[in-house]
Protein backbone atom coordinates (compact mmCIF):
# COMPACT_ATOMS: atom_id res chain seq x y z
CA UNK A 1 0.00 0.00 0.00
CA UNK A 2 1.05 3.50 -0.21
CA UNK A 3 1.38 5.24 2.91
CA UNK A 4 2.37 8.49 4.16
CA UNK A 5 3.26 9.58 7.69
CA UNK A 6 2.73 13.07 8.60
CA UNK A 7 5.58 14.30 11.08
CA UNK A 8 9.78 13.91 11.08
CA UNK A 9 10.20 12.58 14.71
CA UNK A 10 10.53 9.73 16.17
CA UNK A 11 7.10 8.38 15.90
CA UNK A 12 6.99 9.69 12.16
CA UNK A 13 10.27 7.47 12.04
CA UNK A 14 9.45 4.73 13.60
CA UNK A 15 5.84 3.82 12.00
CA UNK A 16 7.74 4.77 8.57
CA UNK A 17 10.70 2.34 9.00
CA UNK A 18 9.09 -0.14 10.24
CA UNK A 19 6.45 0.28 7.27
CA UNK A 20 8.94 0.37 4.58
CA UNK A 21 10.35 -3.20 5.69
CA UNK A 22 7.29 -4.71 5.52
CA UNK A 23 6.76 -3.88 1.94
CA UNK A 24 4.72 -0.85 1.76
CA UNK A 25 5.62 2.05 -0.34
CA UNK A 26 6.14 4.99 2.17
CA UNK A 27 6.33 8.69 1.94
CA UNK A 28 7.17 10.89 5.07
CA UNK A 29 5.75 14.75 4.56
CA UNK A 30 6.40 17.58 6.76
CA UNK A 31 6.06 21.76 6.08
CA UNK A 32 9.77 22.12 4.32
CA UNK A 33 11.67 19.61 3.01
CA UNK A 34 14.62 21.50 2.89
CA UNK A 35 14.15 22.96 6.66
CA UNK A 36 13.85 19.28 7.33
CA UNK A 37 16.67 18.03 5.57
CA UNK A 38 19.37 21.22 7.00
CA UNK A 39 18.53 20.01 10.86
CA UNK A 40 21.63 19.50 12.15
CA UNK A 41 20.55 19.12 16.27
CA UNK A 42 18.95 15.77 17.79
CA UNK A 43 15.93 15.56 18.50
CA UNK A 44 14.35 15.79 21.78
CA UNK A 45 15.14 11.90 22.72
CA UNK A 46 18.34 11.68 21.50
CA UNK A 47 17.06 10.50 17.66
CA UNK A 48 19.55 11.47 14.87
CA UNK A 49 18.59 14.65 12.70
CA UNK A 50 16.13 13.38 10.15
CA UNK A 51 18.70 13.83 7.41
CA UNK A 52 21.30 11.10 9.16
CA UNK A 53 18.13 8.81 9.20
CA UNK A 54 17.00 9.19 6.21
CA UNK A 55 20.45 8.30 4.93
CA UNK A 56 19.56 4.93 6.16
CA UNK A 57 15.86 4.38 4.66
CA UNK A 58 16.84 6.15 0.66
CA UNK A 59 13.45 4.11 -0.31
CA UNK A 60 11.07 6.65 1.85
CA UNK A 61 10.79 9.85 -0.05
CA UNK A 62 10.48 12.99 2.21
CA UNK A 63 7.61 15.20 0.62
CA UNK A 64 5.85 18.14 1.26
CA UNK A 65 2.30 17.61 3.66
CA UNK A 66 0.42 18.41 0.63
CA UNK A 67 2.26 15.51 -1.67
CA UNK A 68 2.41 13.15 1.16
CA UNK A 69 -1.99 13.83 1.54
CA UNK A 70 -1.67 12.99 -2.69
CA UNK A 71 -0.13 10.30 -2.98
CA UNK A 72 -0.47 8.14 1.03
CA UNK A 73 -3.93 5.80 0.74
CA UNK A 74 -3.56 5.53 4.55
CA UNK A 75 -2.25 8.53 6.75
CA UNK A 76 -0.79 8.52 9.99
CA UNK A 77 -0.71 11.47 11.73
CA UNK A 78 2.64 11.77 13.76
CA UNK A 79 2.85 15.62 14.02
CA UNK A 80 2.93 17.15 17.72
CA UNK A 81 -0.09 17.95 18.41
CA UNK A 82 -0.03 21.04 18.96
CA UNK A 83 1.26 21.50 15.17
CA UNK A 84 -1.23 18.84 14.18
CA UNK A 85 -4.11 21.31 12.52
CA UNK A 86 -1.60 23.83 10.48
CA UNK A 87 0.19 20.29 9.02
CA UNK A 88 -3.29 19.36 8.15
CA UNK A 89 -3.50 22.31 6.98
CA UNK A 90 -1.19 22.86 4.94
CA UNK A 91 -1.65 18.85 3.55
CA UNK A 92 -4.97 20.38 2.18
CA UNK A 93 -8.41 19.80 2.76
CA UNK A 94 -9.07 18.28 -0.87
CA UNK A 95 -6.27 16.08 -0.68
CA UNK A 96 -7.12 14.89 2.33
CA UNK A 97 -10.86 14.26 1.62
CA UNK A 98 -11.92 10.71 1.81
CA UNK A 99 -8.58 9.32 3.00
CA UNK A 100 -8.46 7.75 6.29
CA UNK A 101 -5.36 9.16 8.68
CA UNK A 102 -5.18 7.07 12.10
CA UNK A 103 -4.53 10.19 14.86
CA UNK A 104 -1.49 9.29 17.10
CA UNK A 105 -0.79 12.85 18.21
CA UNK A 106 -1.40 13.99 22.04
CA UNK A 107 -1.90 17.23 22.54
CA UNK A 108 1.07 17.83 24.72
CA UNK A 109 1.87 21.18 26.52
CA UNK A 110 5.38 21.11 27.29
CA UNK A 111 5.27 25.02 28.10
CA UNK A 112 4.64 24.54 31.56
CA UNK A 113 7.24 22.44 32.39
CA UNK A 114 7.41 18.60 33.23
CA UNK A 115 5.28 16.65 33.72
CA UNK A 116 3.27 18.31 30.40
CA UNK A 117 -0.16 18.66 30.99
CA UNK A 118 -2.81 18.54 27.88
CA UNK A 119 -3.43 21.64 25.70
CA UNK A 120 -7.47 19.83 24.92
CA UNK A 121 -8.80 17.56 27.40
CA UNK A 122 -11.94 16.98 28.97
CA UNK A 123 -15.02 17.70 26.66
CA UNK A 124 -12.87 17.92 23.73
CA UNK A 125 -9.74 16.51 22.11
CA UNK A 126 -7.20 16.32 19.95
CA UNK A 127 -8.75 14.12 17.27
CA UNK A 128 -11.99 15.97 17.87
CA UNK A 129 -10.58 19.07 16.66
CA UNK A 130 -9.19 17.15 13.97
CA UNK A 131 -12.62 15.53 12.60
CA UNK A 132 -14.36 18.92 13.08
CA UNK A 133 -11.72 20.67 11.17
CA UNK A 134 -11.64 18.04 8.49
CA UNK A 135 -14.97 16.53 8.10
CA UNK A 136 -14.58 14.82 4.89
CA UNK A 137 -11.62 12.93 6.62
CA UNK A 138 -12.22 9.66 8.13
CA UNK A 139 -10.14 9.86 11.66
CA UNK A 140 -8.98 7.05 13.61
CA UNK A 141 -7.58 7.53 16.72
CA UNK A 142 -5.27 4.85 17.57
CA UNK A 143 -1.25 4.22 19.07
CA UNK A 144 -1.16 7.19 20.64
CA UNK A 145 -1.65 5.29 24.08
CA UNK A 146 2.25 3.75 23.70
CA UNK A 147 5.92 4.69 22.73
CA UNK A 148 6.66 4.52 19.25
CA UNK A 149 8.77 1.38 19.53
CA UNK A 150 5.58 -0.64 21.11
CA UNK A 151 3.38 0.70 18.17
CA UNK A 152 5.00 -0.90 15.60
CA UNK A 153 6.18 -4.16 17.51
CA UNK A 154 3.21 -4.80 20.32
CA UNK A 155 5.04 -8.40 21.27
CA UNK A 156 8.51 -6.27 22.79
CA UNK A 157 6.98 -5.82 25.72
CA UNK A 158 4.86 -8.82 27.88
CA UNK A 159 4.46 -10.86 24.74
CA UNK A 160 2.16 -8.37 22.81
CA UNK A 161 -0.24 -8.90 25.74
CA UNK A 162 -1.84 -6.17 26.44
CA UNK A 163 -4.47 -3.78 24.81
CA UNK A 164 -5.32 -1.04 22.43
CA UNK A 165 -8.14 1.43 22.10
CA UNK A 166 -8.85 2.87 19.27
CA UNK A 167 -12.18 4.89 18.36
CA UNK A 168 -13.46 6.71 15.22
CA UNK A 169 -16.80 7.92 13.50
CA UNK A 170 -16.82 5.80 10.41
CA UNK A 171 -16.79 2.01 10.99
CA UNK A 172 -15.30 1.23 7.99
CA UNK A 173 -12.21 3.05 8.68
CA UNK A 174 -11.75 1.77 11.94
CA UNK A 175 -12.28 -2.13 11.01
CA UNK A 176 -9.34 -0.87 7.91
CA UNK A 177 -6.88 0.68 10.80
CA UNK A 178 -7.75 -2.26 12.86
CA UNK A 179 -7.04 -5.05 10.36
CA UNK A 180 -3.79 -2.88 9.08
CA UNK A 181 -2.46 -2.78 12.59
CA UNK A 182 -2.90 -6.31 13.66
CA UNK A 183 -1.26 -7.36 10.35
CA UNK A 184 1.62 -4.66 9.94
CA UNK A 185 2.23 -4.41 14.07
CA UNK A 186 0.55 -7.55 15.72
CA UNK A 187 -1.84 -6.15 17.56
CA UNK A 188 -3.61 -8.73 19.54
CA UNK A 189 -5.90 -6.66 21.67
CA UNK A 190 -7.61 -3.83 20.06
CA UNK A 191 -10.29 -2.48 21.63
CA UNK A 192 -12.98 -0.84 20.09
CA UNK A 193 -14.16 2.39 22.07
CA UNK A 194 -16.87 4.08 19.65
CA UNK A 195 -17.04 7.31 18.17
CA UNK A 196 -14.42 9.67 17.94
CA UNK A 197 -14.99 11.25 21.26
CA UNK A 198 -13.43 8.42 22.79
CA UNK A 199 -10.12 10.23 22.19
CA UNK A 200 -10.65 11.99 25.22
CA UNK A 201 -10.70 8.73 27.18
CA UNK A 202 -7.75 7.70 25.26
CA UNK A 203 -5.48 11.34 25.20
CA UNK A 204 -6.26 11.57 29.30
CA UNK A 205 -4.47 8.58 29.35
CA UNK A 206 -1.26 10.17 28.62
CA UNK A 207 -0.49 11.51 32.07
CA UNK A 208 -0.80 8.22 33.83
CA UNK A 209 1.47 6.83 31.23
CA UNK A 210 3.82 9.74 31.66
CA UNK A 211 4.08 9.59 35.74
CA UNK A 212 4.30 5.63 34.79
CA UNK A 213 7.35 5.96 32.49
CA UNK A 214 8.73 8.23 35.43
CA UNK A 215 8.59 5.13 37.99
CA UNK A 216 9.43 2.18 35.97
CA UNK A 217 12.35 4.46 34.09
CA UNK A 218 11.43 3.32 30.61
CA UNK A 219 8.79 3.86 28.00
CA UNK A 220 8.18 -0.26 27.39
CA UNK A 221 5.67 -0.99 28.73
CA UNK A 222 1.70 -0.93 28.48
CA UNK A 223 -1.64 -1.73 29.85
CA UNK A 224 -3.33 -4.88 29.99
CA UNK A 225 -7.36 -4.90 30.83
CA UNK A 226 -7.58 -7.60 33.16
CA UNK A 227 -10.92 -9.16 34.15
CA UNK B 1 -8.26 -0.14 64.16
CA UNK B 2 -10.98 2.97 64.23
CA UNK B 3 -11.93 3.94 60.77
CA UNK B 4 -14.23 6.73 59.54
CA UNK B 5 -15.90 6.20 55.89
CA UNK B 6 -16.87 9.91 54.77
CA UNK B 7 -20.33 8.88 52.39
CA UNK B 8 -22.99 6.45 52.49
CA UNK B 9 -23.11 5.88 48.44
CA UNK B 10 -21.93 2.47 47.66
CA UNK B 11 -18.59 2.95 47.95
CA UNK B 12 -18.72 4.10 51.59
CA UNK B 13 -20.78 1.15 52.34
CA UNK B 14 -18.23 -1.10 50.58
CA UNK B 15 -15.49 -0.12 52.05
CA UNK B 16 -17.43 -0.09 55.74
CA UNK B 17 -18.66 -3.36 55.26
CA UNK B 18 -15.16 -4.87 54.64
CA UNK B 19 -13.29 -3.31 56.65
CA UNK B 20 -15.93 -4.07 59.74
CA UNK B 21 -15.95 -7.86 58.55
CA UNK B 22 -12.04 -7.42 59.42
CA UNK B 23 -12.48 -6.74 62.97
CA UNK B 24 -11.79 -2.95 62.19
CA UNK B 25 -14.13 -0.51 64.67
CA UNK B 26 -16.19 1.56 61.63
CA UNK B 27 -18.17 4.23 61.67
CA UNK B 28 -19.46 5.79 58.95
CA UNK B 29 -19.77 10.05 58.30
CA UNK B 30 -22.87 11.64 57.09
CA UNK B 31 -24.39 15.56 56.42
CA UNK B 32 -27.18 14.77 58.35
CA UNK B 33 -27.81 11.57 60.31
CA UNK B 34 -31.59 11.81 59.90
CA UNK B 35 -31.94 12.77 56.66
CA UNK B 36 -29.84 9.61 55.41
CA UNK B 37 -31.74 7.18 57.58
CA UNK B 38 -34.92 8.41 56.15
CA UNK B 39 -33.70 7.91 52.37
CA UNK B 40 -36.18 5.57 50.97
CA UNK B 41 -35.14 5.50 47.26
CA UNK B 42 -32.37 3.13 46.44
CA UNK B 43 -29.11 4.84 45.05
CA UNK B 44 -27.97 5.18 41.62
CA UNK B 45 -26.31 1.49 40.98
CA UNK B 46 -29.46 -0.10 42.37
CA UNK B 47 -28.00 -0.73 46.20
CA UNK B 48 -30.98 -0.71 48.88
CA UNK B 49 -31.18 2.65 50.72
CA UNK B 50 -28.98 3.08 53.36
CA UNK B 51 -31.10 2.32 56.18
CA UNK B 52 -32.21 -1.37 55.03
CA UNK B 53 -27.66 -1.75 54.11
CA UNK B 54 -27.44 -0.70 57.71
CA UNK B 55 -29.43 -3.01 59.00
CA UNK B 56 -27.60 -5.61 57.92
CA UNK B 57 -24.44 -3.68 59.49
CA UNK B 58 -25.52 -3.61 63.07
CA UNK B 59 -21.74 -2.83 64.16
CA UNK B 60 -21.24 0.15 61.95
CA UNK B 61 -22.84 3.31 63.21
CA UNK B 62 -23.85 6.29 61.47
CA UNK B 63 -22.60 9.53 62.92
CA UNK B 64 -22.18 13.05 61.53
CA UNK B 65 -18.88 14.09 59.20
CA UNK B 66 -17.35 15.60 62.11
CA UNK B 67 -17.80 12.96 64.76
CA UNK B 68 -16.62 10.40 62.23
CA UNK B 69 -13.41 12.55 61.45
CA UNK B 70 -12.78 12.43 65.37
CA UNK B 71 -13.33 8.89 65.90
CA UNK B 72 -11.40 7.52 62.56
CA UNK B 73 -7.48 6.40 62.95
CA UNK B 74 -7.83 6.24 59.07
CA UNK B 75 -10.18 8.23 57.35
CA UNK B 76 -11.82 7.24 53.41
CA UNK B 77 -13.57 10.01 51.45
CA UNK B 78 -15.82 7.96 49.60
CA UNK B 79 -18.50 11.02 49.33
CA UNK B 80 -19.02 12.19 45.53
CA UNK B 81 -16.60 14.34 44.37
CA UNK B 82 -18.47 17.68 43.76
CA UNK B 83 -19.39 17.16 47.31
CA UNK B 84 -15.56 16.10 48.96
CA UNK B 85 -14.65 19.71 50.06
CA UNK B 86 -17.92 20.63 51.79
CA UNK B 87 -18.52 17.23 53.62
CA UNK B 88 -14.61 18.24 54.52
CA UNK B 89 -14.98 21.56 55.81
CA UNK B 90 -19.06 19.61 57.76
CA UNK B 91 -15.91 17.26 59.59
CA UNK B 92 -13.85 20.28 60.65
CA UNK B 93 -10.26 21.35 60.24
CA UNK B 94 -9.31 20.79 63.52
CA UNK B 95 -11.14 17.12 63.73
CA UNK B 96 -8.83 16.26 60.43
CA UNK B 97 -5.59 17.53 61.26
CA UNK B 98 -2.98 15.15 60.99
CA UNK B 99 -5.39 12.34 60.30
CA UNK B 100 -4.87 10.06 57.20
CA UNK B 101 -7.36 10.84 54.92
CA UNK B 102 -7.59 8.32 51.74
CA UNK B 103 -9.14 10.08 48.73
CA UNK B 104 -11.50 7.46 47.00
CA UNK B 105 -13.40 10.16 45.48
CA UNK B 106 -13.53 11.23 41.59
CA UNK B 107 -14.38 14.31 40.34
CA UNK B 108 -17.91 13.34 37.82
CA UNK B 109 -19.78 15.73 36.72
CA UNK B 110 -22.94 14.34 35.11
CA UNK B 111 -24.51 17.73 34.29
CA UNK B 112 -24.00 17.56 30.52
CA UNK B 113 -25.06 14.07 30.20
CA UNK B 114 -23.06 10.80 29.79
CA UNK B 115 -20.34 9.64 29.98
CA UNK B 116 -19.64 12.00 33.01
CA UNK B 117 -16.88 14.60 32.38
CA UNK B 118 -14.38 15.62 35.58
CA UNK B 119 -15.02 19.27 37.39
CA UNK B 120 -11.40 19.40 38.12
CA UNK B 121 -8.25 17.75 36.00
CA UNK B 122 -5.10 18.36 33.49
CA UNK B 123 -3.49 20.99 35.88
CA UNK B 124 -5.13 20.05 39.20
CA UNK B 125 -7.31 17.67 40.79
CA UNK B 126 -9.59 17.00 43.56
CA UNK B 127 -7.28 15.02 45.80
CA UNK B 128 -4.94 18.38 45.11
CA UNK B 129 -7.99 20.54 46.14
CA UNK B 130 -8.35 18.24 49.26
CA UNK B 131 -5.09 19.23 50.38
CA UNK B 132 -5.12 22.47 49.51
CA UNK B 133 -7.95 23.25 51.57
CA UNK B 134 -6.58 21.30 54.84
CA UNK B 135 -3.11 21.39 54.44
CA UNK B 136 -2.91 19.78 58.29
CA UNK B 137 -4.73 16.54 56.29
CA UNK B 138 -2.53 13.83 55.30
CA UNK B 139 -4.48 12.91 52.09
CA UNK B 140 -3.10 9.74 50.23
CA UNK B 141 -5.11 9.14 46.76
CA UNK B 142 -5.74 5.93 46.32
CA UNK B 143 -8.18 3.07 45.23
CA UNK B 144 -9.86 5.73 42.82
CA UNK B 145 -9.28 4.07 39.54
CA UNK B 146 -11.49 0.42 40.27
CA UNK B 147 -14.84 -0.53 41.46
CA UNK B 148 -15.80 -0.30 44.85
CA UNK B 149 -15.99 -4.02 44.65
CA UNK B 150 -12.96 -4.66 43.11
CA UNK B 151 -10.99 -1.69 45.79
CA UNK B 152 -11.74 -4.25 48.92
CA UNK B 153 -11.64 -7.46 46.54
CA UNK B 154 -8.47 -7.09 43.71
CA UNK B 155 -8.58 -11.08 43.31
CA UNK B 156 -12.02 -10.46 42.34
CA UNK B 157 -10.76 -9.85 38.93
CA UNK B 158 -7.62 -11.58 37.02
CA UNK B 159 -6.88 -13.22 40.40
CA UNK B 160 -5.21 -9.87 41.82
CA UNK B 161 -3.03 -9.42 39.11
CA UNK B 162 -3.59 -5.90 38.35
CA UNK B 163 -2.00 -2.30 39.32
CA UNK B 164 -3.14 0.28 42.05
CA UNK B 165 -1.52 3.67 42.04
CA UNK B 166 -1.22 5.69 45.03
CA UNK B 167 0.05 9.16 45.36
CA UNK B 168 0.89 11.55 48.12
CA UNK B 169 3.27 14.48 50.06
CA UNK B 170 3.30 12.54 53.21
CA UNK B 171 5.82 9.52 52.71
CA UNK B 172 4.67 8.01 56.25
CA UNK B 173 0.90 7.99 55.48
CA UNK B 174 1.75 6.80 51.98
CA UNK B 175 3.18 3.74 53.59
CA UNK B 176 0.85 3.45 56.12
CA UNK B 177 -2.28 3.37 53.58
CA UNK B 178 0.21 0.94 51.16
CA UNK B 179 0.31 -1.89 54.20
CA UNK B 180 -3.45 -1.48 54.94
CA UNK B 181 -4.44 -2.13 51.27
CA UNK B 182 -2.36 -4.80 51.14
CA UNK B 183 -3.16 -6.24 54.65
CA UNK B 184 -6.67 -5.45 54.57
CA UNK B 185 -7.92 -6.18 51.01
CA UNK B 186 -5.09 -8.38 49.13
CA UNK B 187 -3.88 -5.30 46.91
CA UNK B 188 -0.65 -6.69 45.27
CA UNK B 189 0.50 -3.95 42.71
CA UNK B 190 0.73 -0.98 44.29
CA UNK B 191 2.69 1.66 42.73
CA UNK B 192 3.79 4.72 44.10
CA UNK B 193 3.41 8.10 41.42
CA UNK B 194 4.84 10.38 44.13
CA UNK B 195 3.72 13.48 45.09
CA UNK B 196 -0.33 14.68 45.35
CA UNK B 197 0.10 15.97 42.01
CA UNK B 198 -0.04 12.37 40.56
CA UNK B 199 -3.87 12.47 41.37
CA UNK B 200 -4.01 14.31 38.15
CA UNK B 201 -2.61 11.19 36.46
CA UNK B 202 -5.20 8.52 38.86
CA UNK B 203 -8.30 11.00 38.03
CA UNK B 204 -7.91 11.33 34.65
CA UNK B 205 -8.09 7.46 34.01
CA UNK B 206 -11.73 7.48 34.85
CA UNK B 207 -12.63 8.64 31.05
CA UNK B 208 -11.09 5.41 29.68
CA UNK B 209 -12.42 3.40 32.56
CA UNK B 210 -16.09 4.48 32.13
CA UNK B 211 -15.58 3.73 27.94
CA UNK B 212 -14.17 -0.04 29.19
CA UNK B 213 -16.75 -0.47 31.19
CA UNK B 214 -19.15 0.39 28.48
CA UNK B 215 -17.43 -1.85 26.07
CA UNK B 216 -16.77 -5.25 28.82
CA UNK B 217 -20.55 -4.46 30.26
CA UNK B 218 -19.44 -4.48 33.43
CA UNK B 219 -16.91 -2.78 36.35
CA UNK B 220 -15.62 -5.63 37.28
CA UNK B 221 -11.85 -5.17 35.45
CA UNK B 222 -8.31 -3.35 36.06
CA UNK B 223 -5.22 -2.55 34.05
CA UNK B 224 -2.34 -4.36 34.67
CA UNK B 225 1.32 -2.85 33.45
CA UNK B 226 3.29 -5.31 31.46
CA UNK B 227 6.36 -4.82 30.82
Amino acid sequence: MNIAILGTGMVGQTLAGKLAESGHTVVIGTRSVSETLARTVPGPFGNPPFKAWKEQHPAIALVTYAEAAVRGEILFNATSGGASIAALKAAGEANLAGKILVDVANPLDFSKGMPPSLTVCNTDSLAEQIQRSFPDVRVVKALNTVNALVMVNPAAVGGGDHFLPVCGNDAAAKATVTEFLKSNFGWKHIVDLGDITGARATEMMLPIWIRLMGVLKTPMFNFKVVQ
